[in-house]
């Protein structure tokens, strides 16, 4: 059971963004008991998108969920390709056309664009892979999708911050059931990190939970974060390490 | 003629770190003239790297840069993870140890660690895949790696901000040719968004240039990126777009 991320806009492999939609995005899932497996990026190109979608269909993912590329210019690609790789039709969302007009009709009310009307390319956010249910977007114009396709489920969501951060909550995570991870952040004193290694495997077997370490330090600590699905495990799981020698202090 | 990048870490996938390695790492490498066409990260997961490594092999571009997971830990197995996805051996590389040896010990003389010797988790570290050459870490003790593998120049740098930048910058544009692109940044004067992708799109077809877009201002603006190899080239796009009727300010 795990989850795949993927995020798409040219400005993230120029280097001219970086990507924390895709971490925000992950933490969430994560906390939500969804262990992100893989992260992708690529730009905004229709055989580019569509191929790595396929990619990731075909590892089975439980979940994925998409961002970027959802906007009114020529660029904005991505519900298109997603269509094309699923092998649905795009067609149009008659309820969120109506949320679009009314969206630029309070943004010409507000004096911030020039034109209320609809133009094509204000039409084409409309447009949603067959079957898919639209996901509101309480930030923007453009509505997100929600697909259930061989049994993954895919969120496609707007890549402005604002707008993919208030519909993850709002529309996504709340499809994606009640189970949860807590994590506990520790400071192992350590001298030998081969010393640690031992240890962390044994803890990994006794117990129900996922251990991930980095240096701190020059290797004087090793930052530890414990993920599992109730505190109680947590602490019985840092009680076994500290009997084998580890001492730690908390968080970092 | 495109890049690649890998991003290697737990904590990235968890969300607890967003990735800034990336973006730096794409954004040198746009500068010196190669696109990057897709990025990816995946777990300290040996299987996991091995697999997505040989992916990225498989569209054969011409630089695989991939950071992080070069540590003294148990979980930092890039290398030996590369070096299986190559079917290469690892193998040590004996200036390396040298070197690392000498990290730990003025490390140790300014007192930031208790014990200078090299253990099994410092050695680690001197192990490089067959045929590659080290590449100096001048701010931590983990070496990169430089290997050429059927055409793909596959650069293996430190996760660390520091050190991979200082890797980057030192030991992997320099061997990447004097390529350079350009860019300017531009802001478009725009109603209606559905105007103005075909002009974009015959200006790429004149120029030899890269356009990248995104909206500004609720679609009050279109912000543009133009990339060339040089200035004139630029310029000229500029012109001609103007000629049919975009208006610009600089900057955004």
């Amino acid at each position: 059971m795990f989850a795949e991320v993927l995020t798409v806009g040219d400005e993230l492999l120029t280097g001219n963004t970086v990507d924390s939609n895709s971490a925000f995005i992950a933490k969430r899932l994560t906390e939500r008991g969804h262990w992100v497996r893989r992260k992708t990026t690529v730009g905004d190109d229709v055989e580019e998108i569509k191929a790595v979608v396929r990619e990731i269909l075909a590892r089975k993912p439980e979940v994925l969920v998409i961002s970027g590329g959802l906007g009114p210019t020529h660029d904005d690609v991505t519900m298109l390709a997603v269509a094309e790789a699923l092998g649905r039709k795009l067609v149009l969302c008659e309820p969120c056309l109506e949320r679009i007009r009314q969206f630029y009709r309070e943004l010409y009310a507000k004096g911030l664009i020039d034109d209320p009307e609809l133009n094509e390319a204000r039409k084409k956010m409309a447009y949603l892979p067959e079957g898919a249910e639209p996901l509101e977007n309480t930030e923007g114009a453009a509505p997100g999708a929600y697909i259930e396709h061989n049994g993954v489920k895919i969120f496609v969501l707007p890549g402005m911050p604002r707008e993919m951060k208030a519909m993850l909550e709002r529309e996504v995570l709340p499809r994606l059931g009640s189970r949860k991870f807590v994590q506990r952040k520790l400071l192992a004193e350590i001298t030998d990190e081969s010393k640690l290694a031992p240890i962390l495997n044994e803890t990994l077997e006794r117990f129900n939970v996922r251990i991930h370490s980095s240096p701190k330090g020059f290797g004087r600590y090793i930052g530890i974060i414990l993920f599992g699905e109730n505190e109680e495990e947590i602490e019985k799981a840092k009680a076994f390490m500290e009997s084998k020698g580890i001492r730690f202090e908390e968080g970092w």
